[in-house]
């Protein structure tokens, strides 16, 4: 009987690369002053943060001067957004955001939507995007800002974010635009530029970097106001000693990960593509979910109608596979994403979500589909 | 001609603790899964931070489901004043504070004043102490919050606060209190118990943990809105996947150092103790700021009157030696703690902060006390 650790929750979030933790070893060891300490400890470590900042910069193509560095993407997320609104609550009351964004989006919305800003919630179309139509008909010319994420981080589907920006700029309008790109750094190819949004929100345990650490890209000239404050770190905008380890071990997971960008696209592609493949032939009933070009290949949205998610998890998690339904961060809750594709509720309750990392195989691919099958000849519907 | 690497600037970082690297390590090599995945994966990193939160909790008596991980010290200190104020905006307009607070207390307590907020800075005595009646002078029904730090960063001066917290419970009145006790922790013998606050903020990288992981205790009952949103982390409190490998080292470090307080800080009182003498004896013209049994011996503020600190500072530094100049965090502006304790301008210049760890010898300390006396007979006043 075959019973390994095969781990397809790279969504979730991924295994940390070994250079990344002899880096993070290094620092903690050796350059352990505060950044903002003007003797030799001090200025070492400085300098191996200013130099992850450039690793950083370098992955998505922006100055190392427009990466501001947070607890993560939830941190990043929340200061785009409160501080977008509170910048420039003078302009207008207007908020676009999706029904299909993180909660690290939406609750903060949320907030704001409590304290008397208009939020508009753009639904995807039936493939599970958010269609340029969709934000331009909701865009006006009191649309403060605008959140949409690049990468859905339960169906894989891509939006056009760098459409939603031509639309702006099209209008002449002033609307910030903020995009949370997590699921999409070194996995899909774009730069700061590509994408024309002001706020771009990352995060580094989902490339094989530690958790702990995220940043956001703020634009040349873009305004929003300090989330955390105490100190003059990070040029005044956040306050707090920045958290130099895992700092360090997200820059060596950029340089890294950004570097065989499209050689380990290619291979997860083959992963995936063979997951598809494999279950078409072994289970027909299998649902694919977002499943066409627009969709990252790192993430598999799959269901088997009928069953239920959380059995067919605990199955697999019996055999030793690890695969999520939704987002972690939304444990027991049902998947809002799929609600608002409409999909039938037994697509939704039955689905499943199979996301890769660099380091699976196709032999765990194979043994995912075995016991899948099996999984459906033993559990009753 | 001697040259060494002489680290006295342990109250802005610490050398991490091999245990604590080693604990990281471990956890991103094995158990890299998310701790909100229902899997095996993320089941494995679920007891780990619930292992490194009840290693904390011991560290300062509290129940682990009083803690609440946060990125560090200074989220922790915003999350407290920015979540008391917003929940308790209905009982009142009037906030408490010191003078001499950390920027990550002053910057968000300045903040809620530009919204209207009345806020009473209290001034130390000439010790550099908080005093009971200063608090208890300005303590009022509609008192929403007071936060008042338990040791000062830069003289060391220990504030009585839990005789504020008897102040407040003989009024009867509702006050929240908070204390920033980042610089007792593990080196000032406390529990939630003894001090009596309802919020206490603490951090990894001042015990020899990692830096980008800190904690806020909340005490039973107590409420305050979250801060930072997004899932249903920490209880739904804190939004965002824990920083799980700082937090381990955190829990690690703070096992580790609490188990050998009263030893370390004995230890460290003999450094202490050593630096005075010997300055005493070497530099008669030196000033002892805050200097008494109210005071942490892991912080020694000293002055050379006549003298420019950053003068001093690169001296030392050029000699292998950190020290600083009051808080890293504050970087080339002058002291407010010291300007609050009304110390001359010649003292006040010519300050420096000189911080201990486990690591430093009483070797160390005559080379600082040599090399000192050779800046004073090198550099022109």
């Amino acid at each position: 009987m075959e019973k390994r650790n095969v781990y397809f929750d790279s969504a979730a979030s991924t295994k940390v690369r070994d250079e990344a933790i002899r880096a993070m070893c290094s620092i903690m060891d050796n350059d352990y002053g505060n950044p903002s300490s003007m003797h030799s400890y001090g200025r070492n470590a400085r300098k191996k943060i200013e130099n992850a900042r450039e690793n950083i910069a370098n992955a998505i193509g922006s100055k190392p001067d427009n990466i501001y560095f947070t607890s993560g993407g939830t941190e990043a997320n929340n200061w785009a957004i409160f501080g977008a609104a509170d910048a420039h609550a003078r302009k207008g009351k207007h908020i676009i955001t999706s029904a299909i964004e993180h909660s690290a989006v939406l609750d903060p919305i949320k907030k704001l939507k409590s304290k008397g800003w208009e939020v508009t919630y753009l639904m995807p179309d039936q493939a599970g995007c958010i269609t340029t139509e969709a934000f331009s008909g909701a865009l006006r010319e009191d649309s403060v800002f605008a959140s949409i994420m690049l990468v859905n981080n339960e169906t894989g589907v891509i939006n056009p974010v760098s459409e939603y920006s031509k639309e702006i700029e099209k209008r002449g309008y002033n609307t910030i635009l903020h995009t949370d790109a997590i699921q999409g750094l070194c996995k899909i190819p774009f730069t700061v530029k590509s994408l024309g949004a002001d706020l771009i929100t990352i995060s580094s345990h989902k490339i094989h970097g530690p958790k702990g650490v995220g940043a956001l890209y703020i634009g040349d000239g873009v305004k929003i106001t300090p989330f955390i404050l105490g100190g003059s770190h990070e040029k005044g905008n956040r306050g707090g000693t920045e958290a130099l380890p895992a700092a360090i071990g997200f820059g060596e997971a950029a340089k890294l990960e950004v570097l065989n960008l499209d050689d380990t696209r290619a291979y997860i592609f083959t992963l995936k593509t063979h997951l598809i493949d494999s279950l078409k032939k072994e289970i027909p009933e299998a649902v694919f979910i977002g499943n066409n070009e627009q969709t990252s290949p790192y993430i598999s949205c799959i269901s088997l109608p009928g069953y239920k998610s959380e059995v067919l998890m605990n199955y697999l998690d019996g055999e030793g596979i690890c695969v999520s339904r939704g987002s972690a961060c939304k444990k027991g809750a049902r998947s809002h994403t799929l609600e608002a594709m409409r999909l039938k509720n037994n697509v939704i309750d039955g689905s499943l979500r199979i996301s890769f990392s660099r380091y699976n195989t196709i032999d765990e691919v194979d043994y995912l589909v075995r016991t899948l099958k099996k999984a459906t000849e033993t559990i009753m519907k």
